[in-house]
C-alpha cells in the first residue's frame, strides 16, 4: 500500500495521475498547504523540502520506502511498474529529456508568472512581464513540440503527466490575462484534450477530496 | 567522442564536471548566450528549448544521441558508464530526490534571485524580497541535509554536481547582498570544500575555455 501526501494543486495532481495510471493500491492524505501543514514535523521527515506531494510505499524493496520531490515520485512509479519510462534506448531519453524540461523551467516559471499575475496582493509590473514572457515563450516550446509528436515522448508518458496539470491549471487563464502574447496552440489544446478523456486522468485530478 | 554545447554557467559546468568526473572523452563546443547562439538553427534541432547545456554522443546505444536539458545530460551520462548514480535501490532513489530538488525549486529560484537582485537594470522590492526568502528556504534546507549526511545522497553522486555548481555561483554574493538574512551554514562549506578540491571538478569548472 502507498499512502500519497497531497494537496489540490498540479504538483499534487502528478502523483495522484500516475497511480491511478499505474493501478497501485493507494491512500491520499491531505497536507493542507494553506494551514502550513506541510511543516508538521512529521511530514519533514518525509519530505525535508516542506512540499507536497510525497509518497510512503510500504512495499519499497527491502523496506518501507518514502520519496519526495515530484518528478523523483514519478520516476520511482514508474521503474517500480515498468509503465510510462522505458526502461532503456532512445524513449527512454526522449522522457528524462521532456520531465526535466516540464520540471526545471517550465513549471518553476509558470508558478512564478502565477504568483505575479494572481496570487500577489502588490502587483510588480517588472515581475508579471519577465514571467509572461517567459511562460509564453515555454507553451510556444511545447506547442512546437506537439506539433512533431503526439506526445512528448511519442507514447503517453510521465513527461506528459508533468506538463499536462500545469498546462490545464495556466494556459487559459494565462490567455485571459496577457491577450495576444501567445500564438495559437492547437497542438496543446488536442494533446490537452486527448489526455483530459483518460479515464485515469479524471479520477487522479479529483484527488485528494477536500 | 561526446561533443558538449555549453557556456560559462552554473547549468552548463554541471556537465563538463560530469564528463571530467567519467573520465569520457569530449569536446567543448561554446554556444555564445551573450550573442544569442543559442538560437541558432542547428542548435536548435538539438535543444529545443534554446538552452545550454546539450550533447551529441556519437557512441549513443545504436545511434548518435543528442540530449538536451542538464539533468536529463547528468542522467544520460551516469547510466551510460554505471557511475555517480546508483543502478537501483534506496541510494538510487535518493539521488534522484535531491537531483529533482535541485534541478526543480534550487537552481530556479537562485537563478531569479540572482537576476532580480543582480542583472536587472531596474531594482523591484517585492520581486527581490521573495527570492531572497526563497533563496534563504533552500539553503537552509541544503544546510540541514548536509548535516546530516556527507554527501547529498550518502555518497558524491550527480545531485551534489547538480546542486554545487549553484552554491559555487550564488551562496558568497547571495550573503553579502543579503546580510543577517541566512543563519551560518558551516555543513555547506565543508561539501564545498570538498567537492571544490576534486580534480575533476577543478577541470570541469573551467570549461568552456573563452
Amino acid at each position: 500500500m502507498i499512502t500519497l501526501y497531497t494537496w489540490t494543486t498540479p504538483n499534487g495532481r502528478k502523483v495522484s495521475i500516475m497511480l491511478e495510471e499505474t493501478g497501485l493500491s493507494y491512500v491520499a492524505k491531505p497536507v493542507n498547504i494553506g494551514r502550513d501543514e506541510q511543516f508538521a514535523p512529521d511530514f519533514l521527515a518525509i519530505s525535508p523540502n516542506n512540499k507536497i506531494p510525497a509518497i510512503v510505499d510500504e512495499d519499497g524493496v527491502d523496506r518501507r520506502q518514502t520519496v519526495f520531490e515530484t518528478s523523483a515520485i514519478l520516476t520511482y512509479l514508474a521503474e517500480k511498474t515498468g509503465q510510462l519510462l522505458p526502461a532503456h534506448g532512445p524513449r527512454r531519453i526522449e522522457v528524462q529529456e521532456w520531465l526535466a524540461w516540464s520540471i526545471s523551467g517550465y513549471a518553476p516559471m509558470l508558478g512564478q508568472w502565477n504568483y505575479f499575475a494572481n496570487r500577489a496582493k502588490e502587483k510588480t509590473p517588472a515581475a508579471i512581464n519577465r514571467f509572461t514572457t517567459e511562460a509564453a515563450r515555454l507553451f510556444s516550446v511545447l506547442e512546437a513540440r506537439l506539433s512533431q509528436a503526439t506526445y512528448l515522448a511519442h507514447d503517453f508518458s510521465i513527461a506528459d503527466i508533468s506538463t499536462y496539470t500545469w498546462a490545464a491549471a495556466v494556459l487559459h487563464p494565462f490567455r485571459d490575462a496577457s491577450p495576444g502574447v501567445l500564438a495559437p496552440t492547437p497542438h496543446i489544446e488536442r494533446w490537452m484534450a486527448e489526455i483530459a478523456a483518460r479515464p485515469a486522468v479524471q479520477r487522479g485530478m479529483r484527488v485528494p477530496e477536500v
